[in-house]
């Protein structure tokens, strides 16, 4: 078990492991070889970045039965997902903003991300595991408002890819047991989301067995498992705490 | 007016500009400083590649009058449009594997794409030709079927975003006057689409601006600007031609 996290701190991006407030660094890469450094940071003394920059993020939809409950849906046949822009990319500490053109509600969605190890395609769910190096915790930030504004066109990317609405980190935790783990989410101190992973239509392994027939993953690609209940609105200001036991919290600022 | 492409030879990638089968080569970045390298290649002797990395692929849906009518549509309030995974990337030549899970049809949807040349957010249409660098084609290659498999979600990003199925260049073209180009398709030599970009709801300026009041657009970002009529299916062993005059043919062999 170990939480890989990215920062910054003396002009350069680097990359360690973090336990008790100390960021142990190493060099190489960190999906694939990497050494110890022999140097270690202050996490209080370095700016925490988000902890891979994935060439995509795929973010699930209908994949909780709780939720599917609420909604009146059913398990789908096979996992439904969208993507989200690059631009949408943040970490730990970041604000999110408010779109300069929209009024209407900015919903937080807290999610386990399963960060992929190594590129993959066709994997069978057996194999599943192998490619999975770790997860965090993602924040799917959505502008409900515009997914069903056009009469025929359900907008997922608008919705869900304005500039820093696709938060995750602060670690990527190796070694956890997903079927075990609860996401919770905060806003200003209250707690909104408290949902278990183990009710998910799909299980993370399956997930990425399922996904990778449909595309190649790389290393760092990062697949958001969907939502459950609890989701709701965040005013200007408010601020959102996605966390995960054993990955730690995803703490970022509205508006 | 240039065409610029991206190319491998002596075991390095390069960049330059095309010219009656000869590449003048530059050094630096494409779409910031460079300079000539005082090399030139014979385009016949080196492997051309997609003519730059997107950190993202944005693919509109209904901007085309003519389709439109077809398909009892409305010009839309804002464009619409859906992203593209990035190993769904593909160039001129490479082959457009059949997906290993999938029987059913596979469209080719002849496009122009508007390629960025600076990282924009907020533009005015006014503004917008300053963050075009040029155009290139793009074939949207979709599993057509996946499209509404699931009976509540419309699965953009699975049908689109199999791997190669995101195919653009040969080249990037500077100084053409959008209005004026046509987008032709020819398959195993029969042209199956040639219609007027003119024919568009939102011009690509139009879009450039648009979008980027959602999301902040990045050097070598493309946005596809939709279809119009024509489309159709491909065979194993079809070979697609999209072209644009002023920017090359894209040629490539599917299944």
């Amino acid at each position: 078990m170990a939480q890989w996290v990215r920062f910054f701190t003396e002009g350069e991006t680097r990359f360690g492991t973090l336990a008790h407030g100390i960021i142990t660094e190493y060099c190489g890469d960190m999906f694939a070889e990497h050494s110890l450094s022999g140097r270690e940071f202050a996490l209080a003394a370095v700016k925490l970045l988000r902890p891979c920059e994935p060439s995509k993020l795929i973010g699930l939809w209908n994949n909780f039965q709780e939720r599917a409950v609420v909604e009146n849906l059913h398990k789908p046949a096979h996992p439904l997902y969208f993507l989200k822009a690059a631009n949408s990319f943040a970490g730990q500490g970041e604000v999110i903003p408010r779109p300069s053109t929209y009024n209407g509600m900015v919903v937080f969605e807290g999610e386990l991300g399963i960060v992929i190890g190594k590129r993959c395609k066709g994997v069978s769910l057996e194999q599943a595991p192998d490619y999975v190096f770790g997860y965090t915790c993602v924040n799917d930030v959505t502008a409900r408002d515009l997914l069903k504004q056009d009469p025929v066109f359900v907008h997922w990317t608008r919705a869900k890819s304005f500039d820093q609405f696709g938060v995750f980190g602060p670690s990527i935790a190796t070694g956890l047991d997903a079927s075990e783990l609860r996401v919770r989410v905060e806003l200003n101190g209250e707690e909104k989301q408290n949902y278990p992973v183990a009710d998910m239509f799909f299980s993370p392994h399956d997930i990425v067995s399922q996904i990778s027939h449909d595309m190649t993953l790389e290393a760092g690609d990062i697949i958001a498992c969907g939502t459950s209940v609890g989701v709701c609105g965040m005013n200007d200001g408010d601020t959102v705490v996605v966390s995960i036991a054993g990955i730690g919290e995803l703490t970022n600022r509205f508006g």
